[in-house]
């Protein structure tokens, strides 16, 4: 481990893990979109790589947040159709939208949530020819624990009680390793979330272990830790001049970590141009999560349901 | 009944009701403020009014929200003081607040909630000498039901299970029957919240029976109907002009409410200076919430937990 | 005149009025739009009327905030088309929204404002096959003199001589008369922006008078007084019931203003649906408006320009 | 120079150039704020500095944005001294917000002129006793170049034809070279804005050239370029393991900055917690920006006229 925080799974697989025993990794190419998907099989390979067993899918875009119309509908389908495939054919659906609505790196998980079309309570009243169409689908972003003084978790699993969803997809802004995947990278898991994950460090996770239902997790980078950007240029400074014994790799490594850590301490930024990529991401992450809900629905009659 | 929607307790009761049998009703003024105190007692009279038996305290200032710093004081303290009476002596306390965020004259819950001292999660964290002082609180605005598919009386059964709160205090934006009383009305109850009022129309209640524990319900009028305000005008023109029949009142209302429905339908209006009410009586209300929940802290202490 | 106010110079010509020397009204239905030009001619009328002279267009529609998408087209092309005719074939076009933007019911020209293509300062960077197709557009929402200190009008002034456009296109939330017209009617006129009128009564107008060059204004009533909701409905029942003198409409005229404007005073109100109508309104209002000024765009090309 | 773009004269100024000839600069603590002054008086420093002459007073504290009640008011009186000796005694004074308010790290400039004391349209309503107390002030923000069209200078320039002030008070986020400094450090200087600076680097200045009165301009800085996070980190790590050469301390320097920007390029970062920083400082600039316009005011009657 290279001793940085970072919620993607792909980041903690370098080259060689991707060899690692228990883990498969395969990566292709679409129209500009790179998406690879691992598979953490055992146990052990888990406890190496501080993941869970489970299946990971990352799509990767350089200009993911501006990029052209047909690439966006093509991200769109990729986000859908990961998401579709990991989902119980049958059975309501409860979107969670985490994090902090009053701060915009972490408010992704809320602005995907106002963009869900949502039909559970529709059930009864709309068209019969709609019906058997839109499956029920409920959606709440509750707040961060400072401003309700309740986990998330917590009032998760009283809501998963009554409502009694088939499955939760839970969406959420991350902390990444290198600074160029913010807004570049989505992952797609069903894993759930983790404890300490996110933007603003979740105490719970929310996972099958915790809620008692599939959790599928859906998440864009929109931090990293000051110490990585210096790491990063600090690496590649080293690796230049020849710095870095070449024997002794995570000796460089770890003095690397220590001065970075020293000098910038624990802080977390994110780009100038947080407020347009945030909303730019919510649509593409919504698009993609209402067509994986409800395939039958044409983009105009999904329009008409969000806004009537 | 006179035919309009309100959720004022007060517009229910005319001059005569006060002296209804099971009715028990008492007035004062402070400092500017009407204050009156009204007990639903009997079965048989909490029929006639349309409104569950318990007690409504209503706090009336014509300038409620633009008033003098002393009146505000003074306002603080009355709602502090009628809500400290209705709440249990001990045991955390859930704050709902209903509507929606979105609509400018429904926010009031919301607006509410971001300024409520939230103190559950930090219990074994605060400083020793406020240990006992703070009051266990938590808060959350999951807001309407047609953008969660979730009823919020649904959502907060699963959540008292888990917290278990001694009380739930709810605030929302009311309808009232006479425009004048627009942010100009504070209703304190212990009787919840009733289906069907609020700005929002909630379907379900938030009260004893639906929750399982005690409910205050903290509101302020924001709307009403249009039909009210021609009505109002209407009968004072009639009466002005000896159009009223003294012998038949009641055909002479339902003639009134026929006409003002006919014209203006259920249009709900609402003042242009809603905007700038809203967030002066969210402030007004928090801090008196503020104040009845943690009576030991000084405002200036209760500044600083609030914006650490 | 009937003694009530109003932005919207169809309500002040009656069906008497339409006949009257010096002004010229039309009426035409295309797809459930209604569409009435007045042109007012002569000075007489003019003052009669109490508008300026010049040319009004209408545009009516019973569900213009929430229309089906045919309709919503429809009306775009129709608020394009009234611009285009008196819009000058060349020369810049300074875009100002009016209004201010803290207050929901007034926020509509600024609101507009975002939604502009502006080009001015894009004339020497745009790309070769564009350069002749794009108008050069500046807009700008400079808040209300309450919060600037500065009138609208001064201000534009300064800045026409600086940027020294063709015309000024102003944008507007206006005040009606009949409560059924709030954000169902559009009213573009090249008579300008008058003094005391909108919902924020502006103390100086933008006139040719005042800025030196041709002022188009597009406007939408967002507010209307309580007073005239109640003059209606008492309207409509003294007609009902024959209270009405048919020898003195005059005097039951001013009787019926007395009564609503004393139970009511000034009040002034929108409806509880404000937020979602000012933003659908302003969607309209802009993408007709962007039409007019690069017709040779197509709607692809300008979402490229608007959100690169 | 380091080569890494920095809007603070301070981080301009290393050590020896104290010494400078034609730099007068001295320093002094108190109550845990670090005031600097920087005077630069020739021509020659003014050139080698890349700063114009001019006065530069910097307010330092590690803890601004949230930093006690004590010191906070500490701040705001020397904010307010450092504008009130820069003033003209009398005369107008208009306000400059700069910056895009819906790029939240940009926004500093639009949030504090949203809490300036604007009176130049009361001078003649106001109470007698205040007459004479009160200064004329006005105030705008007016929209960034991408958004209007038009470059604020430009803007300004017509409007101070017609207001006529004796002086602008210019607001607006600045970069630094540290990143230590974000939020924690106020500049205010007579010199005005500078072309290039500033988060939205502004393509024309605000100067006493082209606008022909004094400009005082008053900045925090909000962002850092992520390549002076790297090198700092590395300059520390070479420093500590002497791979810098002493005798070739440029050559080093000159390294540094390539590493750095050929790995990061030119991405702008600004912490996770700006949304609430931005606020905090606002407050704080506005308060201090207003008891320098109005010293003779008391905190409360202020308070009044801002929230009548």
């Amino acid at each position: 481990m290279r001793g940085f925080r970072t919620d993607l799974a792909m980041e903690r697989i370098s080259e060689e893990s991707g060899r690692l025993e228990g883990v498969n990794m395969s990566t292709h190419a679409v129209g500009g979109v790179k998406r690879t998907r691992i598979v953490i099989e055992s146990g052990r390979a888990a406890k190496l790589l501080g993941r869970p067993r489970g299946e990971y899918i990352t799509l990767e875009c350089s200009d993911l947040y501006k990029c052209t119309p047909e690439r966006r509908q093509l991200l769109i389908r990729l986000v859908a159709q990961a998401i579709r495939v990991m989902l119980p054919k049958e059975g309501e659906v409860l979107l969670v939208g985490l994090g902090n609505r009053n701060v915009t790196a972490d408010a992704l998980g809320t602005r995907v949530i106002e963009r869900i079309l949502v039909t559970r309570h529709l059930q009864e009243t709309i068209a019969r020819d709609m019906q058997g169409k839109l499956r029920g689908v409920s959606a709440i972003a509750p707040g961060v624990l400072g401003l309700t003084g309740i986990e998330t978790a917590e009032l998760c699993r009283g809501l998963i009680q009554h409502v009694k969803p088939a499955a939760v997809i839970a969406v959420d802004a991350l902390a990444a390793f290198e600074s160029q995947r913010i807004c570049n990278t989505v992952q797609i898991t069903d894993t759930g979330i983790e404890p300490g994950s996110g933007v603003g460090n979740h105490r719970l996770g929310l996972t099958r272990d915790t809620l008692g239902v599939k959790v599928i997790a859906v998440g864009v980078p929109m931090v990293v830790y000051a110490s990585t950007i210096a790491r990063d240029a600090m690496a590649n400074l080293m690796e230049e001049y020849g710095v870095m014994n070449p024997e002794h790799p995570k000796a460089a490594e770890r003095l690397l970590t220590q001065v970075a850590q020293g000098v910038l301490g624990s802080m977390v930024v994110t780009p100038r141009e947080i407020d347009e990529m945030v909303l730019s991401v919510a649509d593409l992450l919504s698009e993609g999560i209402n067509l994986a809900l409800h395939p039958a629905l044409d983009a105009d009659t999904l329009h008409t349901y969000l806004h009537p």
